[in-house]
C-alpha cells in the first residue's frame, strides 16, 4: 500500500480506514453530511496538480483517501472534526486542488475533506470581504467588482482555484507586484478555523493572527471563512510585448517594477523557446522572441508603452480585460505564474520547474547564460519586504532527478535560493523552518496531528 | 528699485513698464481681457509663501509685477503672450500663490498672469482626468470621485493651491508614498503649453515629454491644460499616533512604509515639540510626544492598528475621511509637509526650515541627537525610484544665515543632501543642475527670456 510510504505516520495511533468495519463505523457517524467512497470520486480528490514534479508524481501518484466528505455548513465541519478525532482519522482539507505540491493529497488516507461547498461570498464592508473557504478567486472577485472593489492577488488558477486553498499554500501570483506576497501583514484580514479534538472548537483569529493558518496545508486548523482585504477596482490592460533579447526584456521589466507612477498587476518575463507553447497567443510573437506579460491600469498606459518603446519592445498584443471577459478569450496571467509551466507541460512532458529568487539581474543574465535552453527563464517580478523583487519559476528540461539537484545546488551557490517544489513538506519548500507559531498553533487546534499528516515536518506527537 | 537687484535681467533687452507710456501702451494691447494694476492687487498676486524662508523674505519682499492679467481662455492666453513678446515684458505666470520658493514672483516687473481663470475640470476618461491649470486640487478631487477615481498625490495645500502651479513648481506630498513623486514617469500624463513668441504656439507635450514643464516655475512655457493620472477612489482614515521616543515612531513610520499590503497616502513622522503647535489636534497629544500623521484605507486598518500596538504607539486621533469633511474639520494632511512649517511659524516667527533626504534611519537619529531643538526633526516618507524614501522637511530654530548654512553643510558633509528652500532659483534647489530638456524647450519656447526671467540659471540668451 502506498500508505505504508510515509514513515512518520508508523509512530501515531490513528486507526486506518482501510478495514471496512472502521470505514461502516466511521461513515455511519456521518449521518447525512453528503460523502462518497466510490474509487473515482476519492481517486479525483485525492490528487492536485503534483504531477508538475517528476519526482512528487513517482511519490504521491497512489496515495488516496478513504472517503469524501463534503460538508454544508461550519456544523458540518465541526460534526467531521469531531469524528475524525473521536476515531483517530486523518482529515485532508482541499479546495479546487490546483495546488502543485500535494498540499491536497491525504498520505495517511482518511477524510478527503471537499471545502468547496462553503462557497459563501460577502458581505463586502469598506473594502474587505468575508468568504467561505470554498469561494473561487473568480467568483469573489466578479462579486466584488460591481460594489467597486477587486482581489488584491490572486494565483494564476484565478477560474478553478479556491480562496482557501489560495490562503493555505499559496504564495503570491496576479497582484503581488503590488501588494506584496500572501504572508506578509495585510494580506488576510481574518480566519475563522476549526479544531480537530474530541470537542472541536471554532477560533478567531484576527489580523496577523490568521496567518498562522497561512501556507500551513491545512495541517493546523480547517479553515471556515476568511476576510480578504481587497483594492478599489479600475479597468486593467493585458499587454504582451516582444524583445529579441531576453536581458533587455528583464531591464524594461525590472524598469517598470520600479516606477511607481504606473499602476500594474502583473510583470512576467519569459526567455523564449516557451512563448512558442503559448495557445493562442503565441501566433503574434516573432520566431525567438523573448516574451513580456503585463497587467497595466487604463490610468497608466501611456507611461509604460513610452518606455517600452524606449527599451526596444514590440507589442503584439493588447485587450482590455473588458474585451477578454466579452470575447472568452484566455486572461493573459494564464501564461504567468505557475500557468506558464502548464503551457509547456501540454505540449511537452519532459520539462519540470524550479521556484527561485534573483538578488539581481546580473545573475538573471548568469544563469541564462550558464544553462541555455536546459533552463528556460520565466522571471516574476514582486513587491516583498516594501522592495522589488526578482522571483523565478524556471521551466528545466528534465533528465534526471541528480541533475535536477545539481541545476538547484548550482542557483544557491551563486546566491539565488530555490524553493524546491519537488517536496510536499512545508518546510522543504519556500520557508526552510518550521514556522514557530504555526506549530505552536498545531499543537492547540490538532493535538493528535490528524489534519493532513506528514506535510509538517516539525510537529512530532506530545 | 527692487527690480535692479536681479542682474541677470541687465544684459537683457525687455522693456520695462514702469514708464509709464509703455504701460499704456501694452493695457492698449490687451483689449477686453481682464487685468488690473491697482496696487494692493499687483502687490497680493506679486507674492507667494516664500516668507516661509527669511533669505527670500528680504529678497522678495519687494518684486512687483506692473499688471495682473487674467485670461479667460487659451486665446486669451496665446494674445497675452504675443503682446508680451511683441513688448519685450516679463510674463509670470502664477496659480493659487501657495509655493514657498518665490516660484510665482515676477523679479523684473511685468505681467502676473493669474491663471485662475482657466479652472475647467474634465472630461474624465479612463482614469485621467483633463483640467486648467487654474483648477484647484481640491475641486479636481472633489470632481472625480463620484466617478469613482481621485487623485493620486497633490501638496498640503489642496484647498488652495492649482494643479498647474503644482505641476509647474511641487514635487510631491501627500499620496507620493504609493505613486512616487511628481517628477516620476507617470505623474503627468500630458500638458498643452503655449509659447512666448512673436507668434505664440500651443504645443501639446504628451507622456514624459510633459515633464518638461514640471518643476520649471513657468520659465519655458504658459501651462493651458494638463491631464493627469487619478487612482482608483477609496474610503480613507486619518489617524494620528503619539510615541514617547521619536527614533520608535521613526521605525514605525518605516515599517508601514515598507508594507505593501497596507494601503496608504501619508506617513508623516514628526518630533516634540512641533506638534504643540498642532492647533486642534494638539489637544489629545500628550507633552513631549513625537507624532505620527497617517492616512490609511480603511480596508487595511487592522494591519496598521497592529503594528502601532506592536511598537508602543498611542492612538490619539482617528476620523474617516468622510467624518473630516462633514465635520469641517482640517484635513490631518494639513500638519504635514510643507503645512507643518506654516503651523509653527504660526505660534512661533523665528523658524524656517530645510529640505531633505536621509539615506537611512541611523542618520536621522545622529542628526536628531547632534542638533536636538534646534533642527527639530520632520520626516516625509515617500516612494523614490521604486523604493521607500526618508525625506525632511526639517523646523529649524533660526539665528543667522550663517548658521543656517553652517546646519546645511553638517548635513551635506554626512550624506544627507538638502534641497535648500532659501532660494528662488531653480538650480539651486533640489535638482542642483539645469535640466537640459527644460533648458532645451526653453529656448524653442521662450526665445526672449520673457517667462519668469531669473528664475533658470542655466538660460542665456542666444
Amino acid at each position: 500500500m502506498a500508505k505504508e510510504r510515509f514513515g512518520a505516520w508508523k509512530n501515531q495511533t490513528s486507526v486506518h480506514l482501510t478495514q471496512p468495519s472502521a470505514l461502516d463505523a466511521f461513515l455511519a457517524g456521518l449521518g447525512d453530511i453528503p460523502h462518497d467512497t466510490a474509487p473515482n470520486v476519492v481517486a479525483a480528490k485525492s490528487r492536485d496538480f503534483f504531477w508538475y514534479s517528476p519526482i512528487l508524481k513517482e511519490r504521491l501518484a497512489d496515495c488516496l483517501g478513504d472517503v469524501v466528505v463534503t460538508p454544508r455548513s461550519e456544523a458540518d465541519v465541526v460534526a467531521i472534526a469531531r469524528l475524525c478525532a473521536a476515531h483517530r482519522v486523518p482529515l485532508t482539507a482541499r479546495g479546487g486542488g490546483t495546488g502543485n505540491y500535494g498540499q491536497a493529497v491525504p498520505l495517511h488516507g482518511g477524510v478527503v475533506l471537499d471545502l468547496t461547498g462553503l462557497a459563501a461570498i460577502g458581505p463586502l464592508v469598506d473594502g474587505t470581504i468575508r468568504v467561505g473557504p470554498g469561494a473561487k478567486l473568480k467568483d469573489i472577485d466578479l462579486a466584488a467588482r460591481p460594489q467597486g472593489w477587486e482581489l488584491r492577488m490572486f494565483p494564476s488558477t484565478y477560474r478553478t482555484a479556491t480562496i482557501g486553498g489560495f490562503v493555505a499554500g499559496g504564495s503570491g501570483g496576479i497582484g503581488s507586484i503590488t501588494y506584496g506576497v500572501l504572508s506578509e501583514r495585510g494580506a488576510i484580514a481574518g480566519a475563522r478555523v476549526v479544531t480537530c479534538e474530541a470537542e472541536p472548537r471554532v477560533v478567531e483569529l484576527r489580523g496577523y493572527d490568521a496567518h498562522r493558518v497561512q501556507h500551513a496545508y491545512g495541517t493546523n486548523g480547517i479553515i471556515t471563512e476568511l476576510e480578504i482585504p481587497l483594492a478599489p477596482a479600475q479597468p486593467w490592460v493585458e499587454i504582451a510585448i516582444a524583445f529579441t533579447d531576453f536581458m533587455q526584456l528583464a531591464r524594461f521589466a525590472e524598469t517598470i517594477g520600479r516606477t511607481d507612477g504606473i499602476m500594474k498587476k502583473l510583470i512576467t518575463a519569459v526567455a523564449w523557446p516557451i512563448p512558442r507553447s503559448f495557445g493562442t497567443l503565441k501566433a503574434d510573437v516573432p520566431e525567438g522572441s523573448a516574451l513580456g506579460l503585463f497587467m497595466i491600469a487604463a490610468a497608466t498606459l501611456a507611461p509604460f508603452f513610452e518606455l517600452a518603446e524606449a527599451f526596444g519592445g514590440e507589442t503584439v498584443y493588447r485587450r482590455t480585460d473588458a474585451e477578454v471577459a466579452a470575447s472568452g478569450a484566455v486572461p493573459i496571467f494564464e501564461y504567468t505564474w505557475n500557468h506558464t509551466t502548464l503551457q509547456v507541460l501540454k505540449r511537452d512532458r519532459d520539462v519540470t520547474y524550479l521556484q527561485s529568487a534573483f538578488p539581481s539581474l546580473e545573475l538573471v543574465a548568469e544563469m541564462n547564460e550558464r544553462f541555455g535552453d536546459e533552463v528556460m527563464q520565466h522571471l516574476e517580478f514582486v513587491r516583498s519586504g516594501g522592495e522589488l523583487a526578482i522571483r523565478a519559476l524556471q521551466v528545466v528540461r528534465y533528465t534526471t532527478a541528480e541533475r535536477l539537484n545539481e541545476i538547484i545546488r548550482i542557483h544557491e551557490e551563486r546566491g539565488c535560493p530555490v524553493f524546491n517544489p519537488h517536496t510536499y513538506v512545508i518546510e522543504d519548500g519556500g520557508r526552510k523552518i518550521t514556522d514557530p507559531a504555526q506549530l505552536a498553533f498545531k499543537r492547540v487546534a490538532d493535538p493528535q496531528g490528524l489534519l493532513n499528516p506528514g506535510k509538517m515536518r516539525g510537529w512530532t506527537p506530545a
